[in-house]
């Protein structure tokens, strides 16, 4: 009997994090695409739009006016999905219609003001100062609230309907599901083998380097063996961090470094501006022993197959299981392939 | 202090099924919508398409022939994403790079060979006739397989890029992710309260009402006390049923009839051609006691405000949490005001 083969036969991986199996049909990249393949749009846009609510000194919709400002700027969501003083919500013990209230802020973190730059556009010390915001964020709602979280969506492909640059950041009264989960299923490895789950893991993944996109001097970024979107990858730094609060100088700037190579190579794999959600997991603001934990940022880029030619996760995927067309390791070798300059910059 | 109010205060509703909550933001629904607001297409699709691979007496992408079927077609997908024979992987035992072989197949059902029509314009016949291919392919691939999921995936913004109506039926050697969550759920809870979770919900939502959107003889369709899409509704027989190839003739034939009137309060809505994943959740062909499993199925549609603004699904929700922006009750209501009578038949 033939033997088996990741690369040639479908088989199922386990994701350790969500405790969530991924359907890997490898040999389906081979089958011929019959959907739309356009060029991607090369628009160029204005540094300032008038008619932007993000760029400085413009007016927002709730009358506001943006200050003038010249790095990050941060303000409340004019229509956040969370409220700071919910009143709480009567216990029913009803195991089938189950409600509790829920409290929190949602903020809006712009990364520049200029409005024609993505994270990957913009400058070392830029970045320095989005991770920055990122860490004082953070702090600031950390002090408050269990869970901040920390994220961007980038591109129309993923509901983002405005091109300035930034991402949000979501505080909680409560650990978010996906939280809980990576909570419970990293402190029983850790209860298990006496390590955190996401050292151990990047430790073989800088050994193995199959899968690796990016490696500074301080992260790693892999498409992890569980990958569920396309070119999904996973950023870690190297050493046991709890938090994004607990980076060092050093560890924050190298950051910079590593966000910039690895949002470059997205947009040269396509030749586009790459669309995404990405954000930050660490240990919540709950007061516990959070050794368990290692910060971490996810990437879930739609694409598969060009700019204009994404993964959907419908039918089978909601109803069944994740699946996927390539294998991890192909999607890394696809990113390792393109430059980590962008391509926008090379010749400059 | 102010008494919490779902209608006004933004709190968590838990899923018995998943065992995940879900973010609700009712008062995020009164915020003004910025983004595109565009007409729905109203074009009319030819009868017959020569260039449609599903359509009658057309050759397919691998040279394959269609017959000239007059109601419902089955073949096995040109490009699966499971095959029959894939060999077993050996248990490598490793806690963060875990993979086991996958087998199955997948079949793609046209369910009418009017390339023109959705089920909501099939006639109810032709919707019984759905209904007894499900379950003939449930059946069938059944004896060999623990996990069959019949599905479909319609309109342009669910992946679909053929219009020609149809769906799929996958089978698998494994019970996938979503399955497995509601089995052990549903599990627990029979071995609690001596009764089936799906069972005492239709009872439930039988008496109350406010999340009701069609009832028939047989069937009931609610969205649910913790529908995660704006306008998601669960589809369950009235008496207890395993699986879609246990119920009576009478029981067949009156879905027909709530499927009809389901998909057309959908397309009413927006008067566009709704967009969604469906698909049937039962008792596994696993050769155990499944007396906590309820037969349902699943609708999952995209659109929140209009025919074109969809809910996207995610930097929060794919990091944190799903999120809606208005509660289950709102939405039942808005699908009860409009006819169940379709918006292009009403007249005739
Ligand atoms: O099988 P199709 O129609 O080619 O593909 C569609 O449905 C599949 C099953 O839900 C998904 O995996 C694909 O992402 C989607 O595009
Ligand atoms: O907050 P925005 O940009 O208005 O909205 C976007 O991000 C939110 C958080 O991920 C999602 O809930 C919305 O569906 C999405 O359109």
């Amino acid at each position: 009997m033939e033997q088996f083969n990741p690369v040639d036969h479908p088989h199922r991986r386990y994701n350790p994090l969500t405790g969530q199996w991924i359907l890997v049909s490898p040999h389906r990249a081979k089958r011929p695409w019959q959907g739309a393949q356009e060029t991607p749009s090369q628009e160029t846009l204005p540094q300032h739009d008038p008619d932007c609510f993000l760029c400085p000194g413009n007016t927002r919709v709730t009358g506001d006016k943006n200050p003038q400002y010249t790095g990050t700027f941060v303000f409340t969501n004019d229509f956040a999905a969370l409220m700071t003083d919910t009143p709480d919500a009567p216990e029913n013990g009803d195991p089938l219609m189950r409600c509790e209230s829920a409290r929190g802020t949602s903020r809006v973190i712009c990364f520049s003001p200029d409005h024609s730059k993505t994270l990957p556009q913009l400058s070392v010390p830029a970045l320095e100062e989005v991770v920055k915001t990122w860490q004082e964020q953070t702090a600031d709602l950390g002090k408050t609230y269990p869970w901040v979280q920390v994220f961007e969506n980038k591109g129309a492909a993923m509901g983002c309907s405005n091109p300035h640059p930034h991402g949000q950041v979501w505080a909680n009264s409560f650990l978010p599901n996906e939280v809980a989960r990576e909570d419970v299923l990293q402190r029983e490895y850790f209860a298990k083998n006496g390590s955190a789950m996401l050292v151990d893991y990047a430790q073989r993944e800088l050994k193995d380097g199959s899968r690796t996109v990016v490696e500074t001097e301080h992260w790693i970024a892999v498409v992890p063996y569980w990958a569920a979107w396309p070119f999904e990858t996973l950023l870690l730094p190297k050493t046991h961090i709890l938090r994004i609060t607990d980076l060092t100088a050093e560890q924050s700037s190298d950051l910079a470094v590593a966000l910039k190579k690895l949002t470059s190579r997205y947009d040269n794999l396509f030749q586009c501006s790459f669309p995404y959600s990405m954000g930050w997991h660490g240990a919540p603001f709950n007061g516990e022993e959070n050794g368990h934990w290692q910060l971490h940022a996810h990437f879930y880029p739609p694409l598969l197959r060009s700019a204009t030619v994404r993964k959907f996760m419908v039918g089978y995927e909601m109803l069944a299981e994740t699946q996927r067309d390539l294998t991890a390791e192909q999607a890394a070798e696809r990113l390792r392939a393109v430059s980590d300059i962008h391509f926008r910059q090379s010749g400059e």
